[in-house]
């Protein structure tokens, strides 16, 4: 028998589908993770909280595959899980859907103005004219990120005519930059998107000289990483009025404190990294490729997607 | 010399671009339309105030083309337009591309429930979990009115993989209802859209039995005219929780009274007929559109858009 030590949040999705070789070790608290992490070969040790997630994983010495309805696995032990040849599965894709979706409305929320048509309403005031009037048709965005939420973000704002230009390894290509080109071409961007990975290259890749070098009016959307952002530099340009707004679904902390100055800019919209959870479907999804690896696991066969602890996504 | 009692608001736009055998009268006030009205042979009337551009054109008895900037013409008398035999081009399309992207921002901002998000941000409070957990992925949508912003709206909401219904005379394909199939389907859609023209026929073409026929979690969205709706019957169907929500452009009447019910309904979004401001490219549009039909006009070619006064759109 294969031991399995899983969340009981999952339970109710997959016990009934569980194949009879595997025998399903079910926690519902920490305690109860710690408790087994030690048996397992199959982890799933999904929590809100992160940190007895890293513990129980440094614990899981007989782990052979380590799976997480996450994407961004920053928070675990990654040079463990490469030291001990773990294979890793995320959920990378399982919530590309709705944070692609989600993008698209913080940015035409920005375009258009809509937070003050809300206060409005709230004050049952009939606004004579738009607070916003941008259209996104004719605009420049520059994606940085090109996987499965960038993909997702490319296709949509490609519908709205939106010109989209990304950056890949290759570049060179008409809507196409490479990695050492998009920096001397910021200012020609009405939009910069960040979608990338939670890695050390792409920590604090937007500074304060990328930021100096964006449009006055150049909107920056984060879904990636607050750390990806400078965020000291992001205020004061902020502040000074050296690009439009910000549109953040990430900052650094999380939460953002109450007295955060980040609140009080009326350029910065904060979305409290919902984008990711504003859908219904992202645990059955999960279930789901979870029960498909499973057999391809007990076959011997490639599981997806993968995610290298090494590379970091 | 030809006479054009034109706006001095597009002045500016247009005036270095006149040709030589236009002479225009410009108007700055509704005395001055008045006055000029009667020596018009092109009208463009535009103001703010829709009842004196009504009387206006009843004066222009020398009229044979008459322009707006407007897409919905029903405020002017257009039984007067029509027995005249009057060539009206209107705005059609002017602002197509903004209410398109405004309708999905709609949308978006239901599905994800970004005004609880808005007034979160205004409480300083970083929220948990999303207020809406909707995808626009694989909703279905009626699209009722399939004209320049109907088509725009079409392909916005397809690379949102949402699927689009739309309704025309021929009917009968796939993903097209014919107008007399579309109540009796009513019940199978999510996001009910009406962007038809405001015409005698469109008019209360939803009403009581139309909304009871919707799921309860249907969305109606509204970016025609208030008229097309029975509103007193949304009203008790949004209160009743018989369908799901109202995203309203348009009211009966406007402004919405400040004490009026549909502000205190939390699943009502008004946005205060904004969809077609929240852009600043319409006068520039609609400038460069009327010069192209002033020298069509003169070699005696076919104007375009034209506006029908007989059908009313």
């Amino acid at each position: 028998m294969t031991i399995a030590v899983l969340s009981a949040l999952i339970r109710p999705a997959i016990e009934p589908h569980l194949p009879d070789w595997l025998e399903p070790r079910w926690f519902a608290s920490t305690d109860e993770l710690m408790e087994h992490a030690g048996e397992a070969e199959i982890g799933w040790f999904d929590l809100n909280d992160k940190k007895p997630m890293a513990e129980a994983v440094r614990r899981a010495e007989k782990m052979k595959w380590y799976n997480s309805i996450y994407a961004g696995l920053d928070f675990l032990p990654l040079d463990v899980l490469a030291e001990r040849g773990v294979t890793v599965t995320n959920g990378a894709g399982i919530n590309a859907i709705t944070i692609a979706e989600y993008t698209v409305m913080m940015m035409l929320n920005h375009a258009k103005g809509y937070r003050e048509v809300v206060r409005a309403q709230d004050r049952h005031e009939w606004l004579l004219d738009s607070p916003g009037k941008m259209e996104l048709a004719g605009s420049k965005a520059l994606l940085l990120g090109y996987g499965a939420i960038g993909k997702l973000i490319e296709t949509r704002l490609n519908a709205f005519d939106v010109d989209v230009t990304i950056v890949r390894r290759s570049g060179g290509s008409d809507g196409v930059l490479g990695p050492d080109e998009w920096r001397g071409k910021l200012g020609e961007f009405d939009w910069v998107i960040l979608a990338v990975p939670a890695t050390p290259e792409t920590d604090g890749m937007i500074g304060e000289s990328e930021i100096a070098a964006m449009k006055d009016s150049a909107v920056l959307v984060n879904i990636a990483r607050g750390t990806v952002v400078d965020q000291d530099a992001l205020v004061t340009a902020l502040q000074a009025g050296t690009i439009g707004a910000a549109l953040l679904d990430v900052t650094d902390p999380e939460p953002l404190p109450e007295d955060h100055v980040l609140w009080t800019l009326p350029n910065a919209d904060i979305t409290m990294h919902l984008s990711g959870r504003a859908q219904d479907k992202m645990f059955m999804r999960s279930a789901q490729r979870f029960l498909e690896n499973l057999g391809k696991y007990h076959r011997g066969e490639p599981l997806s997607p993968i995610f290298d602890p090494a590379r970091g996504y």
